[in-house]
């Protein structure tokens, strides 16, 4: 398995980046990762992890970034030799099965629309599916920023999509595909929440289809894959984000406040906890977001990815890149009615 | 002050209702509760609140009720005699300031669309304002669910009740109003959210809009109000109840699985600083949701509210239906580009 892996994109890359891949081709001897950036600084860090297996390193030089808050069209447009651009570029001649990135994510979605043969057979748009906890394990919210203007066939497709990566690298059998809305009567919501109901409800995938869910009712982890549009998705990601760590913060307080109250090392104990409990809502587990829908597998990191972060999107990248998951989605999205609207070219 | 209340709305209708309405009636001398709904139930709740001063809580009787899960307009059209559309009824005919319920949140709001009479002058369509915690303290987002359809204009709007809401009722001087979107740059987004872009940089609210807020960014609380359309806003508040519950229940377990290894009464110590902390996330302190853009005020209680919620929002619906805050608006709407689009109706 090969996977191009964007050294240069990230908070605090290419540091962490490179440090991540050593890792993870220490622990994978089927993986190689072609670190894609500034030769000379992807060296210097490869030099710091002297047991790293160059032979499975190899770099393809790229002399420009693209920066976390650059406008990614016009900065693709500009900076022709920038790493993003690179790793589709090995993408699309079948040099590697994935590509990995923490930078820029509208100039890593972006760069994969530009070249439409990117795309699988029957897929309308690529969609961004973000992994959640809930009560009943990890869930599947997609799109969460590819797609700004999704259209019911979007959703419908982003929900087969969701379902078999759900089945396939999660391990959930049967995943049901619940529709975001704002309650739970089949009225409700907006023209693209009632169209998708129906296109569902007429469709071989009716079984599979949860209805409504509601914000509050994400977490339940009744329906496994949730689908709604890249704004509405992505709005919710980054307000989970913002709401995981204010709440942490606020924990934080109330336990100093606490400390002089508290026997013994007891405080220290619950800070331990905490922590940990924090980190399972940070998504380092499976080191950030597939983009589905694409040859070849995808996955984008948050830009505030660590080693370990990198480490294990690497390890899923492979994974996805597998037949299987391609196969299903290519078989899943021929002939139903998504599929041929968009040969229709609506 | 006269205040209806709406004592069979709620999930535990009428019991905590009536005795919040109780515990406000008796703090507020000034207070005066209308409570409509059941006669007999309603006589039967007071009964049990031998201290409430019953001459300033008169009964208005409605036989009818609508359900938590009705559909809104069906449920006001069958049930002519339900206690929502009561309360309104009496709001239409000056006898109360302000309406209060923690009923159906769709036929509150529809009841209230269904007579255009109850907007203020210039207003295009009135908005659900959620209270939100922040680092800041209180911050407000609207529209959490009144307006799927939200025009740049009602957005425009919800912006300056937002505004003038947080000033006069949260005392927050030149709150600033942020857009909710996906990005940081001006062109991100939906037509939606550059069209209102355009409008308030064009418009004399220049000053205090703060340009595009991220959903990570809400909890910082500089921008101290935060617009949306009702669809991103109703899920972003109940996908905010949901993380909170789920966090909760994670915490308390993890608080579980260490009591044995803490010492003496730390567990059980822990257990209510994390109780209090829980509370300031519950929205009980503001009683409800006000909906902005209507004469006279209206507070929207979440359905599982407690007697405590209820004497909340009483209080405040008391100071919201305060002339000043009506004024304002009117004031601040009249001559805007919004007003003028709703005059001409577009």
């Amino acid at each position: 398995m090969r996977v191009a892996l964007d050294a240069m994109g990230g908070d605090f890359a290419p540091g962490p980046i490179v440090a991540g891949a050593c890792e993870a081709a220490i622990d994978l001897p089927d993986l190689t990762v072609v670190l894609v950036g500034d030769q000379e600084r992807i060296e210097a860090e490869l030099a710091k992890n002297p047991s790293a297996p160059r032979d499975r390193m190899p770099i393809v030089h790229a002399s420009q970034v693209v920066g976390m808050e650059e406008k990614p069209v016009e900065a693709l447009r500009k900076k022709r030799d920038n790493s993003i651009s690179k790793c589709w570029g090995l993408m699309a001649t079948g040099d590697v099965h994935a590509v990995v990135s923490a930078g820029n994510t509208g100039a890593m979605v972006a760069s994969a629309l530009f070249n439409a043969k990117m795309f699988l057979p029957g897929v309308r748009r690529p969609g961004i599916a973000a992994i959640f906890p809930s009560h009943k394990g990890p869930i599947v919210i997609i799109d969460v920023g590819a797609n700004m203007n999704a259209k019911p066939e979007d959703l419908y497709q982003y929900g087969i999509m969701g379902a078999i990566y759900a089945e396939e690298i999660l391990g959930v059998t049967g995943a049901r595909i619940g529709l975001l809305n704002v309650g739970a009567e089949e009225e409700k919501g907006t023209d693209l929440t009632r169209t998708t109901r129906e296109m569902f409800q007429a469709s071989p995938w009716s079984s599979r289809f949860y209805g409504n869910v509601e914000g509050r009712d994400i977490y339940n982890g009744d329906a496994r894959v949730v689908i709604c549009d890249g704004f509405v998705g992505n709005v919710l990601l980054k307000a989970g984000e913002g709401a995981v760590e204010f709440l942490f913060s606020e924990l934080k307080e109330e336990l100093m406040r606490m400390m002089p109250d508290l026997p013994g090392d007891a405080g220290q104990k619950m800070g331990a906890g905490l922590k940990r409990l924090k980190s399972r809502f940070e998504y380092e587990e499976f080191g950030g977001a597939p983009l589905l829908g694409i040859r070849g597998a995808c996955i984008i990191c948050h830009g505030s990815s660590g080693a370990r972060a990198i480490k294990n999107a690497l390890r899923v990248a492979g994974t996805m890149a597998s037949d299987r998951l391609r196969d299903r989605i290519v078989e899943q999205l021929a002939g139903t009615p998504a599929a041929e609207t968009a040969a229709a070219k609506d």
